[in-house]
């Protein structure tokens, strides 16, 4: 049973063998980001492979993969389990007590639901306002889809830091819905999005991890920038 | 823990309250016909509300609703899950003997991962081929993104039924994966797309379960006919 209050897992290493998580870019790539932000939060020791995207072959594959959403994928012994919501049921099965998702059912039934909103929708903001963090776009213009979608993601995020404590969406431990929403705090600062207080205080918080400044650094280094033209939309 | 070979799960009715399930257009919604074959197989007594778009107010609703995945939505005592994939995982957690998730871990991940790429994927097929019950037509017009996201399902059908011994996709009992797969065989039924001998016989498997054939009919008894025009792909 989980033990919300109990902040690592113990490693499944051992039993399972090394874990591989394949991303693709990350200074792009959204869903990479929320996968390696699930795998840290599982306590599960992993190791990072990247799809190089340098040249056209391998970029049209990298494109072609997150098309149908194979990226991020992990590989864990016999195990391989591809896709954000697919890995994070998948790792809060193997250390339920990471906080992956909230212990309590009808949270638990919440945060599943906005993540499957972030997998599946707000197709406007993620191809008006594409991931990139090299970038900084003060003033950028916001066109009425977008603000309706950004209008939605912030009523979720003060629904849900109103119902659940915060100081995450679903209270102390960062969870799945937290992870699935990080790249948008990203676009938010990077097209430097006007917010109600409560959203970009929690926008400045998820910012402020740790792991999203590595990630962010990391993503500084990568030397791949592509055509803003080909980014159709998030991938 | 799950008793995979009880085929009835005792519904929750009495502790919870009577489950509704929100749905949109049986004729035209895939995510609908997902969220209620779940429901069905789940063995939870369910009543269904059907969002109606005889106007255009309320199919401008039903629209907005469906871009950001908020159909299917059930509401049960307390809790309010919307999306395909949260509504599985919670019927999975309140009916376990349901065989709604496989019981082995490394087929539950991959039943997950391919659920998951049919919620994010396959945008050509969705758009090219869109979901119409009422609808027959033979001869149209494959295109080659349809084409090769075609290939990439049967790849999927033929790679679980080999997998899992069939006849359905992680084996003896129908399953999510079953669930998400189901709107594209009737895509395959409706433009008589030409299929593999495996994949053939896995969609008309599927189209003569008695749960297809009864919202198949009840389709047929809705009213309202949208202009293709309208239906932006896949809703």
């Amino acid at each position: 049973m989980a033990k919300p209050n109990v902040v690592q897992a113990k490693p499944a290493r051992k039993e399972t063998g090394e874990a591989v998580l394949t991303i693709s870019s990350r200074n792009y790539s959204s869903w990479s980001l929320r996968g390696w932000l699930l795998l840290r939060w599982s306590g599960l020791p992993f190791q990072v492979t990247r799809v190089a995207n340098s040249d056209a072959a391998a970029r049209a594959e990298l494109l072609q993969q997150a098309s149908s959403i194979r990226i991020p994928s992990l590989s864990h012994g016999a195990v391989q389990v591809w896709g954000v919501l697919a890995i994070a049921e998948y790792l809060a099965e193997l250390a339920p007590d990471a906080g992956l998702l909230p212990p309590d059912r009808a949270a638990r039934a919440r945060c599943r639901s906005v993540s499957g909103e972030m997998q599946g929708g707000f197709a406007v903001l993620r191809a008006g306002l594409p991931v990139n963090l090299h970038a900084f776009r003060p003033n950028f213009p916001l066109w009425s889809g977008v603000r309706a979608d950004i209008a939605r993601v912030t009523e979720i995020w003060r629904d849900c830091l109103a119902g659940h404590g915060g100081p995450h969406l679903f209270g102390p431990r960062l969870c799945l819905a937290d992870a699935m929403f990080a790249p948008v705090c990203t676009r938010f600062t990077t097209y430097d999005v006007d917010l109600d207080p409560v959203s970009e205080a929690y926008r400045d918080r998820i910012m402020a991890l740790p792991e999203m400044r590595e990630w962010i650094a990391e993503a500084k280094q990568e030397p791949e920038l592509v055509s803003e033209l080909e980014v159709d939309g998030e991938f």
